[in-house]
């Protein structure tokens, strides 16, 4: 007998019809002997219905009450999915987060999980009922209700799997699996079978929206095996786990993000210590650097290029006009038409050659790269927004039709 | 400083309008230099919304998720009026049952409080905070979600005053207080300045739905001052005490109760013990029986009558079929077309004729009575449906023109 967590997203239960469908999912695997513990989000219009609700009535409320009122949304969800599964027969009991025991920091609307407290939960496994628990809810340690932010029911999902050391978390979405492109948008995208945790973290951290990052290095630290699968066809899906076993792909997919803005320092007196300073400054207003370029310009100065996420450029640009008289910069010019394309694979570590093989590619495409950063398992490019989606495929035909 | 208990139901947070008129009334009581905790129901529409989507899931849902389900509704309605209240710029916090310590029965759907732990109350008042409680709900010993039922909020509020020693209860509903007839029928009822727990039970138990006896019951336990009034006009309302001072009146007001039925078992041997075990039968199904006649038929039966809830009807007649072969009964009758007409008033313990001077009316509206029944503070009769309406006039005029 195993232990299984299966996570269901908003869309997943978004309506009578669709929670039925997770019924069917959940009592299928409870079927077949399994344990089953089942983490829910809130119906997929539940939680806007709520912030419209609020923001009629107050769009400056703390987030300490924001909690308390989105938390209702899970609430719905978990009751009405038992009622589902009481319908098939089956035993089933429903938690909110403080009755699963997810303990967390006080830091509303963004709060960390710091411990599930499991005893309840033993409980109703040890009386064989299935538990549909709310995800990305938790309390703080003054009793109050909080919430986890983005990705926040993958965590949940994760950390609960961890605690009760589940054999298996299953996060069921509206994809099949991890694709090495977006299918949507690249015609031959495959489906990977297999995926490593660190591969995952930089296609999350790359925007593949399949896994929010949390998760994913939850997962790893505790050694736990995800799956990413499909809530509609319940095919199998891609495994996330330490180590892949498949044959290896020097690749294993490629990226898109273009949630991001490039910024240039433009004529930075080459004195050191100014480009720490000026890093140092971003960190404090909590804006995080990717990509950095520094280039001689002319005069003896330096332009200092970097991305930032795209809802932080303008809290960049205002730091940067403040720190801009200190460090005798000339001017500061910033670019949101810009994207970058990242391909990521676990085999690039022992193949040489990958790097340019992209680049290559690029080249064919008569596309021009700005930017290039790299990492053991990765390589960033940022280019022309209009280039992305010709990019993607360009680079994913030279990797993947050739196999 | 005063401490003041308020509580609001469902129709006065319908909306955010009715949010932010709530939001006033709570913050003008603060501003006074009072202590206030509020007491919140769902708003109006939300309870249905939720039995709706729960009922397309499963109708015969467990009543446990159930109240996992419907706990939601408060949880929204207290957030977002700790938003309003937020907004005007007054300190606040909403708290869920639980957190107001609110440990319940286990009797879900319809659960009774057993206690009411004030610690994070306390500290909250310490705080010089606004505390939003919701109302109707609670935790079982088994750290269960539990709702109160029927006047759930009421008892809520209530018990929550009990508990802190607060100075007055106040009920806001959508009438202005406690009147001596129906305002919506009879075109010149009064409105009570005052009232006494008993008169206030006997009215609240006899369909005058202004308040509910679970919460009467309890303030008359506690000694706990309540207040009825509205939350639109905020004009004083009607003051529920042990005893009052005002010149006393007869009667405090006329009662109609159309949610009932007669049933009438014919012919019963008049043998000692058999009334007994009829209504200790029905004890036995929860039926409550009401207004009791007993009358000698022909051939030395006796025919029994009793009254009892409309909605007990169907239980009740069953469990007579099975009864009536051993008592040898001859029949059992039944009409649903009866209203209940009641005058209470604690001064007709001291004044004679009071009752007569109801029958004198019912007399002179040619209104013919089936059955009557009488309490230290109430008289009750048993009338046709279609004169229901025509005798509290008749009635409310011969007690209250005169005066």
């Amino acid at each position: 007998m195993s232990l299984i967590v299966q996570k269901f997203g908003g869309s997943s239960v978004a309506d009578a019809e669709h929670v039925n469908n997770v019924a069917g999912i959940v009592t299928d695997t409870y079927k077949k002997g399994n344990n089953v513990i089942v983490v829910v989000s809130a119906q997929g219009d539940t939680t806007d219905d709520l912030i419209e609700k609020a923001n009629e009535i107050n769009p400056n409320a703390s987030k300490r009450e924001k909690d308390m009122l989105l938390a209702a949304g899970e609430q719905i969800s978990i009751s009405l999915l038992a009622m589902a599964i009481e319908k098939l027969g089956y035993p089933v009991i429903s938690l909110l987060g403080w009755q699963a025991g997810f303990q967390t920091t006080s830091a509303h609307t963004d709060a960390r999980i710091k411990r599930v407290i499991t005893d309840r939960i033993k409980k109703e496994l040890d009386k064989k009922n299935i538990i549909i628990v709310a995800g990305f809810q938790g309390l703080s340690r003054y009793d109050d209700i909080t919430t986890l932010g983005r990705g926040g029911s993958d965590t949940s999902a994760v950390a609960l799997a961890a605690a009760t050391h589940a054999d298996l978390c299953q996060i069921y979405t509206d994809v099949e699996g991890v694709y090495t492109a977006d299918p949507r948008k690249v015609n031959n995208a495959k489906k990977l079978s297999e995926i490593s945790y660190d591969e995952m973290l930089e296609l999350a951290t790359l925007g593949a929206q399949v896994l929010h990052n949390r998760s994913v290095e939850m997962a790893k630290k505790y050694n736990l095996e995800l799956e990413v699968l499909s809530s509609l066809t319940c095919a199998p899906g891609t495994i996330v786990k330490e180590v892949t076993n498949v044959e290896k792909m020097l690749i294993s997919g490629v990226a898109k993000d273009t949630d991001i803005a490039r910024i240039s320092v433009v004529g930075v007196p080459d004195i050191p210590g100014l480009a720490f300073k000026l890093f140092s400054k971003m960190a404090a207003k909590g804006v995080n650097v990717d990509i950095i370029l520094q280039s001689i310009g002319r005069d003896g100065t330096k332009d200092i290029s970097f991305t930032v996420a795209k809802n932080k450029l303008d809290d960049t640009l205002e730091a940067l006009n403040q720190f801009m008289p200190a460090v005798k910069a000339q001017k500061v010019v910033h670019d949101e038409r810009v994207a970058k394309i990242s391909i990521v694979g676990a085999g690039m570590e022992t193949h040489a050659g990958v790097a340019s093989k992209m680049f290559e590619a690029l080249f064919d495409a008569q596309i021009n790269i700005q930017m290039i950063s790299t990492s053991e398992i990765k390589v960033s490019v940022l280019i022309d927004l209009a280039d992305a989606d010709r990019a993607v495929s360009a680079i994913h035909s030279k990797f993947f039709d050739e196999v």
